[in-house]
């Protein structure tokens, strides 16, 4: 349902160039149950691939973070010369535990010719639903072909994005799960039920890893841990690993970074928040993008370790952004609010506030 | 009026925790209005010389800009440690004669401690009133003493509001208007009309300055342009030079840079945008809080010339939604929008959409 908040409640009523569509946290739910969880994950990765396939067309820097002894605070913007986009995100690892999510975020779009923004977007949904269809669309120019079993290590937020979306993009149908705490993997395990996935909860890490051909890291709340060790990485696997994405957060053993290629979405800040912090700053790596376009080798043999070293970039949230906008007139969900100023003439901004003045 | 958007059209209701406060472009002029604009530049006037007074807790960076051939698209966070803020803001000349606004903004701000958003706020109007305060606290600290009379350059969206807050702050009784557009003084007059202020439309500028003992400098499409020369500028006059803010844009004869002591927000953004991009990057400058704290000089004689080079900064922002979040309690003017997921289980964010889905 569509309200316009503010021409009920206003003297005079803002102009059509005053209001900006918001996607609320439950319009975003209705937008998802709309189109469909699995869908969405498959519409969104094309959303994202096709992005990435323009990767020189955008404006790239990395993410602007402010850091507490609790956590950090992101502004992650980009710009593809038309549209203006950005994410305001925060990673809070303390949070779970008091209550709160470890991850929240919001969003706008705004048109680059006169700088007025089009959306305004909660992102903390958002964010999960692009983070696990940027990894489904890494997998499928890294995995390995036919690849059908899943490990996921770590069973929080994330995980059941990234169980579908896999299951969507490249076609996923078994799952193994473990977490430190089985009652997380309880949680995903009973969200996963009805999704057309084998659902295996296993007991440590070492059985979630065995016999599948792809690995997803999506812990939150360690700080230089070591989810993997080198043994239990196997000839031919993806490794998907999401949870290492910030300054002394790791989740891979650095021997298993060694033995692997390396991928990553954008070197400059992946240097910094990604496993390969572990790494010398010139460790031979691959831009995603590039194996994307063709012009770098992706997967080139069987028995090669794959590594998409993900920390997430401002493009994938652009890219989800401008799939939500481009979903607001099918499916309604949204409201106008009255966000710009826009007085008659633009030079009479005073004039404006005083003649909504009661009196006046 | 506070109105809860989501809780009417929700199948869950959402928790308190995922609620942030909105305060849109027609709360805002409720706002003004409830406390008066001349009110409310002094309050905003105190509670930015506040923050400038404890410049060294603030983490501060130049603000973070997407340049395109029709204007700039910026981002300007800062943090005191316990609350995070940021601003959105866009400058487009040429959105002025589209029947744009040159400069739309919105704000937020969030707890440190766990990220959360606390308040999400319109700016354009904040912005218009924020700047106006910011220069005539400056102005405090760096005008003659008893100064009554002030020449506004450029009648536009800001003018008005540069009128009040020195009217405020420090006592001006008379403002003298020129602006290459007659309508702009017309209507920068009407507006003034009944504010207590002596107003004076000039045919130029030479004009304007005369017998002024302040003079500002606010106009907005002008590439490089001087719009004060060195001959209108006496000894002891104060400048307060805000349009030039973005790199390429300045309003004043090198000329009279050379003989002025120059006072600036933060060096390393000034630099690039401010007035002093016309001089090398090591000429003497002072910061403004060095004043306001002790720690350097002000105004030290009456014949010497003050410029305050504003380009505008994050605390100032910061500063001004401060304002507002305390005054959403007794004003009541904002609405409070579901912009958070918040699940029972911070872990089960995948179950809280399926719960909200209609079948289940």
């Amino acid at each position: 349902m569509t309200q316009t908040i503010a021409a009920t409640s206003s003297n005079i009523e803002p102009s059509k160039l005053a209001m900006v569509p918001f996607v609320s946290v439950d319009n975003m739910m209705k937008i998802v149950n709309t189109i469909g969880p699995a869908k969405i994950l498959a519409e969104l990765a094309d959303y994202i691939e096709a992005d990435f396939l323009r990767w020189e067309s955008f404006d790239k820097t990395p993410r602007v973070a402010s850091h507490s002894k609790e956590g950090v605070i992101e502004l992650m913007p980009t710009s593809d010369g038309e549209t203006y986009g950005f994410k305001y995100v925060n990673g809070h690892p303390a949070n779970m535990a008091r209550g709160f999510q470890t991850v929240t975020a919001l969003g706008m779009l705004a048109r680059v010719d006169n700088g007025y923004p089009v959306l305004l977007s909660e992102m903390t949904i958002l964010t999960a639903l692009r983070t696990a269809a940027t990894s489904a669309i890494a997998a499928k120019y890294l995995a390995p072909k036919c690849a059908k079993t899943m490990a996921i290590i770590g069973n929080g937020a994330q995980c059941e994005f990234q169980a579908l979306a896999f299951k969507e993009v490249i076609g996923i149908d078994t799952v193994q799960l473990y977490d430190v705490d089985p009652e997380a993997t309880v949680k995903a395990a009973a969200n996963l039920s009805g999704s057309g996935l084998r659902v295996t909860a296993c007991k440590s890490s070492q059985e979630a890893v065995s016999g599948a051909d792809i690995v997803t890291t999506c812990t939150a709340d360690k700080q230089y841990a070591t989810i993997l060790t080198d043994n239990m990485v196997g000839a031919g696997m993806h490794i998907n690993a999401i949870g290492g994405d910030c300054p002394g957060k790791t989740e891979l053993h650095k021997d298993i970074l060694l033995r692997s290629d390396i991928f990553v979405e954008y070197p400059p800040q992946t240097r910094i928040e990604g496993e390969i912090q572990q790494l010398n700053d010139d460790y031979p790596i691959t831009e995603l993008w590039e194996v994307m376009i063709g012009k770098a080798k992706g997967r080139a043999s069987d028995r090669q370790i794959t590594l998409f070293d993900s920390v997430g970039f401002a493009t994938e949230d652009f890219s989800a952004l401008r799939y939500i906008r481009d979903q607001l007139e099918s499916t309604d969900h949204y409201i106008d609010l009255d966000m710009l100023a826009d007085p008659d003439d633009p030079r009479d901004l005073f004039g404006m506030i005083k003649r909504a003045a009661p009196s006046g």
